[in-house]
């Protein structure tokens, strides 16, 4: 009753950006992600008989307070499912997303946790199932079940059933890179929960977001099944910008961005003006992410470490999906 | 038939974003602005029959090109309505606009020229009317006919006539100051005029922001009523991002902001966590004007000052109205 899960964190390049379903985590739209290989958790789950607790070790420190409350409740949900009610577990977690590169380390915690506890409780779930269960910790968690680029499909039903991430492109598809571009810190006001919640409940712009996005996740499909390389950075971009605007309409509004996202943002366009194609994305805080070709890593490198606010840059390729050790 | 007029810029709390009508400038929403004290033009047209053409000096400077026609353009459209085709002026402007602090100035620019002219005519123009023909010169010049707090009225009909400019409150009504943030100058990739039709042909959001003015409109006026400060201000500062939101929902997309635009935005926040009333707002173009009241001027000019990337800060009054020399 022991099993091991390795899972990559993701970036969305169509953005998740509201829920539909607060406590089953079912979202507004589809969205399409990007599996990172130079992100991961790795959790090892091992339930036994003797335990009266859960207890959750996060890089070798024992973890109490909401982080554990999560796991916990977390997986409750499995041992509903496996009808092992009162089996406790010590859950392992070795976390390799650093929280200051701004990816939301849930994405690949929850990943990995799910997959190791339905291992361990053999529950042999295929990866739709997986994926499902995997929203229900952290909606875009479901997408790094797999690698390469995934989509996330909102689904229709009151019950979740159909809303699971779905393979796009294997992870050998396309050989991009992703620059997390790590900002000087300061104080995030609005938490992404918050942000996300109070966009959709008051937004002037949330209808006109959730409107484009059919097209959107279309179009990208299109142009990373033909590596179309501006074509989807296009899209991404726009969407980002988009996803962005919505929070200016909040009621009241707000931004994640900083003087120095702008600075990013800025560098990156002046990369296109020079003929090189690079584009950004921002999720819910303040730093950047830059998509761009393995052959203009050098310029790219060059231009955004001499960027104003930028104090680390960490690049990645294209990640695998969830494996077992 | 020699006349001298002299009028305000204005900056508008409820931004103009959108012509329903581009020949007779007829906009997509009603506006509301406040008529600044520092910023102005004065202009004297003299019409003289031994003339064969008109002739544009600007600053003691001879015009020509683009400027010049949009001038003798203007003039016709009086010369059509006294019945004077063929008489031809001197028109002689001041402008205490500085470019850089990123006011229009074909706000004081048109209003100056257009109350000359009437008045050298002797057309015997009221307000209302003046205000109509200033409005198809430059769109927001339509408001510079008056002091104070003035409501641009969109209007329904075709051929413009209900579209023009009213007085909400004269310039002795509340003593607020406009602090013009100038910044560094970068190149501007989408003029106002080219960015106000990308938005309204392209972005998601237009429709989104159409939505929300008539009420912004309706509560900045009760807040001016009785002398709000904060209920103006918000509501001015959550317009103006309204306004830029819907620029990220351009196809393409693009924004007027910079870093600087940011550092600003983050300068004013901070100052109302230290509890001083500041409130900014934004045009199509970097810099930032800032709101506050006169006790908090100190304050307000020392952290505007102390912001990265600002060059000068030109602080103003509410200004009055249109005035004949």
């Amino acid at each position: 009753m022991r099993a091991t899960a390795k899972a990559h964190t993701n970036i969305a390049l169509i953005k998740y950006w509201g829920k539909r379903n607060e406590e089953i985590i079912l979202p507004t739209n589809s969205s399409l992600s990007v599996t990172l290989d130079a992100f991961y958790t790795e959790t090892t789950v091992h339930f036994k008989e003797e335990l009266e607790r859960d207890t959750f070790i996060l890089n070798d420190q024992e973890i109490s307070g909401v982080p554990y409350d999560q796991v916990t409740n977390y997986l409750e949900l499995f041992r509903s499912y496996a009808d092992q009610k009162g089996l406790f577990a010590e859950v392992h977690s070795l976390n390799k997303v650093p929280t200051a590169a701004g990816f939301a380390s849930s994405a690949s915690g929850f990943a990995a946790l799910a997959g190791a506890t339905a291992k361990a409780l053999q529950l042999n779930l295929d990866d739709t199932a997986l994926s499902r269960f995997t929203r229900q910790g952290s909606g875009s968690a479901c997408r790094s079940i797999y690698g390469g680029f995934v989509q996330w499909e909102m689904g229709t039903l009151a019950d979740g059933s159909d809303s699971y991430a779905i393979p796009i492109a294997p992870q050998d598809h396309w050989d991009i890179r992703v620059a997390a571009v790590v900002l000087t810190a300061k104080e995030k006001d609005v938490s992404s929960r918050v942000g996300m919640k109070r966009t959709v409940d008051t937004s002037a712009f949330y209808d006109g977001w959730l409107e484009t996005l059919p097209r959107d996740l279309e179009e990208i499909k299109e142009g990373i099944g033909r590596r179309d390389f501006e074509k989807v950075g296009a899209i991404a971009e726009a969407n980002c910008l988009k996803m962005h605007a919505t929070t200016l309409g909040a009621v009241p509004p707000f931004t994640y961005w900083q003087d120095t996202t702008m600075s990013v943002m800025e560098t990156v366009q002046q990369l296109r003006k020079e003929g090189i194609s690079a584009y950004f994305t921002i999720d819910a805080g303040p730093n950047v992410k830059v998509l761009y070709l393995p052959e203009d890593e050098e310029k790219v490198m060059q231009k955004l470490q001499a960027t104003n606010g930028v104090t680390e840059v960490i690049v990645s390729k294209v990640g695998e999906g969830i494996s077992y050790l």
